[in-house]
């Protein structure tokens, strides 16, 4: 079965079979009921219940028209996308890592023999696809991102791979400083880059084993995350909470430990500098970020401290970056809103022209971000969020408003 | 309208009129659309309403039997007690004060002229009254301690002061560390005692003024809580900031504002080392405490020290204590835990025998606390206070759970 695109809007799909060529009209409805529970091996009545509560959207932009899990729906994923170009593509949402807490005792139970030991980067997920006739990149939540998108294909030659693979995924962070999601310095990064951490299969969302997608990446050049090594179960441990401690100390996230044939699901772990950026990231935005927010990250610290062993120094200094990272950005950004200015973060994109970096914050209301284009110079656009809870409630506060 | 409580169940109260002396029943029902209403000025649809979805409860134990207002209720306040004596006394909720994050904006617009300042001390807030023929304590929540009922009245001599004033409520903290509720330590109470902060009318909830309250509080000798002075509202400020960092100084937790003439509802504000002391308690139970609870405290750090207009040293010290009182308390209890204990804290208590401990004991179980009598030697007992989803979640963490 195959879909004109042209054609596509909410109600009115125009299919020709690839047999007969006879074309055939069909509506959303029927694609959600008949066609999309057979493709994904779900029941048809949970993907109308999710229609009907805007878990599942229809989605379209200049890129694809799709329908998006808005929320995962059984066992599909939040940020699965089923796209409709000259056939169905559908793109698994990337699924959440899962996180120990105690190194050693959840690698023990979880994994077996051996771990692959990838680096964790600190930029955001996108997925990369060729839905015909364009290479498409996807943020977490499925929307796609124009920027992403154009960055993508500039950073690496994708064409060859995906004339070759046309049915897998690339999924992988974007980095760097000039990130309109999430900035930061990596050296061998610089303003952009990506970096590529799992091959996947279009429908099943089933991901290549380490070896093979090591292979391919190099057959086909493109970047992978830096491989730390495979160790046995025993071993891995130890080798990886000092791994972390040094990728901490380098102002790097962590790692992503993975069962080299990709058959048991990975999980992460992460630097205590990593939490105290997030914190420092979180209090810089108190009340727009979520109090689980706050939490998660603080109890990371004492299991990390405990597991660590650490001497009462290390652990003075531990609690005094806790410390710091919570209450410096806070006052910084009461200092600010004193002053009668907003609770915002600037954000640098290249763009060939304005319009580029107008598309790109046009992309961001659609995700519900607050954003305004602050200034287009010379191919840089510098792009204002604002985090309007924090500006309002501190404001309130500071006019004399009671807890 | 009087009635007998010897007859007293929740289907049956036997009313004997005043005047003629006629006797006839009542259900509990008609008490709450037709009486209550008319003593409370409040809707009895609303009260019909409460009383069916649990808000409103029948409570009776030993001392009294009342209709407990478990949440508020229009205006009238959670803990609100209804006590059906030989007449009917109603106990109002003590109402939430509301915090200054910004003392002085906070301030000026709600207060007039002058306030009054006392200590706000950390204990456990207390109201107690002459139900017919008892003299009782109220938890906050409306519950009667036995243990405090039968301290208050050890420590105070309040049998004068009720036979003048039966409509009258004293409103304080019960303080020291024999406290099983909040056990903190202050040279001038030692063990155990109680310092007033409020005399209420009943009924109304309605306070004396600071002048007459002061004035009846030293007439029937009972112990008042500190009043620091009573300042013009443009001095205030600055002498509050500096009066809560010396009583931080000295481990003592902050201040109560009021309207000298209680006109206008009191605020509180408080030591960034009570709030570290919160933080203390809370990150030893992380996970029974709520996520709310860390965040409010967090927050009232940032704003403090803002408006202190810390210097980079002390802004510092303030972050240290802060990621301290964090850090350790959890790394800590983990440990505990990991020796195979339970998250639990140990409160002391004096008893004249067994049996009024195991009372105490069950109070507390009434109240959702698992708690258990470690030991009882020589008129003091010691209750263990388990907090269940520290324990479970830490020990599920120490075992390799992910999170």
């Amino acid at each position: 079965m195959h879909i004109k695109r042209e054609n596509i809007s909410p109600d009115n799909f125009l299919f020709y079979c690839s047999k007969c060529g006879n074309s055939q009209k069909i509506s959303l409805k029927d694609l959600i009921i008949k066609e999309i529970p057979l493709l994904l091996d779900v029941d048809s009545h949970k993907l109308e219940q999710a229609y009907k509560k805007g878990n599942l959207k229809f989605y379209q932009n200049r890129f694809i028209t799709a329908l998006q899990f808005r929320k995962s729906v059984a066992k599909i994923e939040a940020g699965t996308m089923v796209c409709f170009s000259n056939e169905i593509h559908i793109i698994r949402g990337f699924p959440k890592i899962r996180r120990t807490l105690m190194l050693e005792k959840a690698m023990e139970l979880h994994f077996q023999r051996e771990v692959a030991v990838e680096e964790k980067m600190n930029g955001y997920n996108v997925r990369i696809a060729f839905i015909n006739p364009e290479i498409v990149a996807f943020t977490r939540g499925g929307y796609v991102c124009p920027y992403t998108t154009r960055k993508a294909s500039e950073i690496m030659d994708l064409s060859k791979f995906f004339y070759d693979y046309p049915d897998l995924v690339i999924c992988g962070e974007m980095l760097g400083t000039d990130n309109p999601y999430v900035s930061h310095y990596y050296p061998e990064i610089g303003k952009l880059g990506f970096r590529i951490f799992d091959i996947r299969e279009k429908v099943t969302g089933k991901p290549l084993s380490i070896k093979k997608k090591n292979y391919l990446l190099e057959k086909y050049n493109l970047p992978p995350v830096r491989l730390f090594g495979l160790y046995s179960l025993p071993e891995a441990p130890t080798k990886i909470l000092e791994l972390v401690k040094n990728l901490g100390e380098n102002g790097r996230e962590g790692v992503v430990m993975k069962d080299p044939l990709m058959k048991i699901p990975p999980l992460k772990y992460t630097s205590s500098q990593a939490h105290a950026d997030e914190l420092v990231y979180a209090f810089k935005f108190p009340f727009d970020l979520g109090k689980s927010f706050f939490f998660s990250r603080v109890v990371r610290e004492g299991f990390q401290s405990y597991e660590m062993q650490e001497s009462k120094d290390e652990m003075k200094k531990r609690a005094q970056r806790l410390g710091e990272s919570i209450l410096y950005p806070m006052v910084e950004t009461i200092k600010h809103i004193s002053a009668d200015e907003v609770a915002g973060e600037d954000l640098v994109m290249e763009a060939d022209n304005r319009e580029e970096a107008e598309e790109f914050l046009h992309h961001l209301q659609e995700l519900g971000v607050v954003a305004v284009l602050l200034k287009y110079e010379n191919g840089r656009a510098v792009i204002r969020r604002i985090h309007q809870s924090t500006t309002d409630k501190i404001k309130n506060f500071l006019n004399g408003g009671l807890y």
